[in-house]
């Protein structure tokens, strides 16, 4: 099912005024009702200290394609904050590129509960690197 | 109690490895046996679309004191690796910087348990913006 | 501080109500504003296959002082629902009896951030075997 | 894939041997490489304050299937403890029965990493009622 178009227009302009997703070199992908994807490269400045991607890289990725996933399924008005995530590192963020997909487990009228995927990319293999499992909350934009 | 000083060493060393903390523009400002305090500041290409601070720079500080902490009651040929870290976000990234504090709750042999406390500070307040849990493991670093 | 009379009141009530305490023998010791005691011996019904008490138990209990700490700081007329907990098992439930902490982290109008700790305790010592972090949600009781 | 047939009679062994799972009335139901299922009724002892499921039985039913679903890949001299599960609840534990089932997402030396879910079932309808993600460590048992 396709996410409605004001939603995708939202989300586009949200995801667009994070400056830290510009930072990381990220795109969105991908929105669906209920799914987000997000890509983007491991940078030079975004690494750990042995050379992979650095956690928080990975974290921010996945965090906000389980954001904007649920935020794609709740009122034009609201906003989304992360109440809280979990992930696993599953193995070194290491590849050409990462891919994040967040989706919706559950979707309440006051709470979203998410999980979110990534995976080390390169033309040969795509390996999960984190599991993510968290709460989305709906946030009431004040009005003017 | 404070750290030993072959782990101050290779704890400073380890950091100033991190692209990503060179990138936050953070530094290492304290360590103990066990505790561990990093602080940034929050630049403006780590932002999230309200201009607050990304809750993945609130992450990499907190998981990154969480680390050192974990590493500073290691064996020192061991390296550090977050297995699962979980992240409550309590507040808002608002202020002139973040202060993160990692501790161990628990050193095991295989597994250490921590957890991790992010403050927003300006002159006035130091507000707790997140509280972390999670688990970290040595690695045995291959000898050449 | 101490809890306001009415909670105090209504969190027995609801502890009382709750089969599942009764089965695990448990009983609440202490409540203060923001704070709940839960107390429980390791009944032969409840252990794992070591011999030692079962994480359900460990979990269990933990879970229901952190929603009362949480409980004792909402409204007379909401109830108290777990959104989301995790739990690091620290060390076997190995003691005469396991006493868990919960408090309230941060109280919001929405969501209630909580943390608890459980202890097995000995005449001789007090070890802590788990950690736990969560959320609780305020349910506004219907009215007859 | 089928579980090795050394691991299904430990793990329905173990099973046998944990107290809980006998006081909760559950039955493991199904095992395969890396996946374990285990059903049980709500009983009237295991109740939270409303007369739905106690979380800690949601939370017993799904960690005990995800530490079976991990004991099914370990090494036959292995025994298997979990280090940390988080466990986000969608909706009340009301219905004939529960159903959890584990498996492990990755499999390594020294973790692994598993999610459980668990449903509530009835004739007519089978809803998730929780979703879990962990962290599963072997421990080798003491020779003679």
């Amino acid at each position: 099912m396709t996410c409605r178009p004001e939603n995708v227009a939202r989300i586009t302009a949200s995801f667009g005024a994070q400056s830290m997703m510009h930072s990381f070199g990220a795109s969105l992908t991908e929105l669906t009702e209920g799914c987000c994807t997000i890509s983007a490269p491991i940078l030079d400045g975004n690494k750990q200290q042995h050379g992979f991607g650095h956690a928080a890289l990975t974290f921010g990725l996945g965090d906000t394609a389980a954001g904007y996933a649920a935020l794609s399924v709740m009122d034009p008005q609201d906003e989304v904050l992360t109440a809280e995530i979990k992930i696993n590192l599953l193995a070194p963020a290491h590849g050409d590129r990462l891919e994040a997909q967040g989706h919706v487990i559950r979707a309440g009228k006051r709470l979203i509960s998410v999980e979110a995927k990534v995976w080390a990319v390169t033309d040969e293999a795509r390996v999960q690197i984190a599991a993510m499992l968290g709460t989305m909350v709906p946030v009431r934009k004040a009005r003017p």
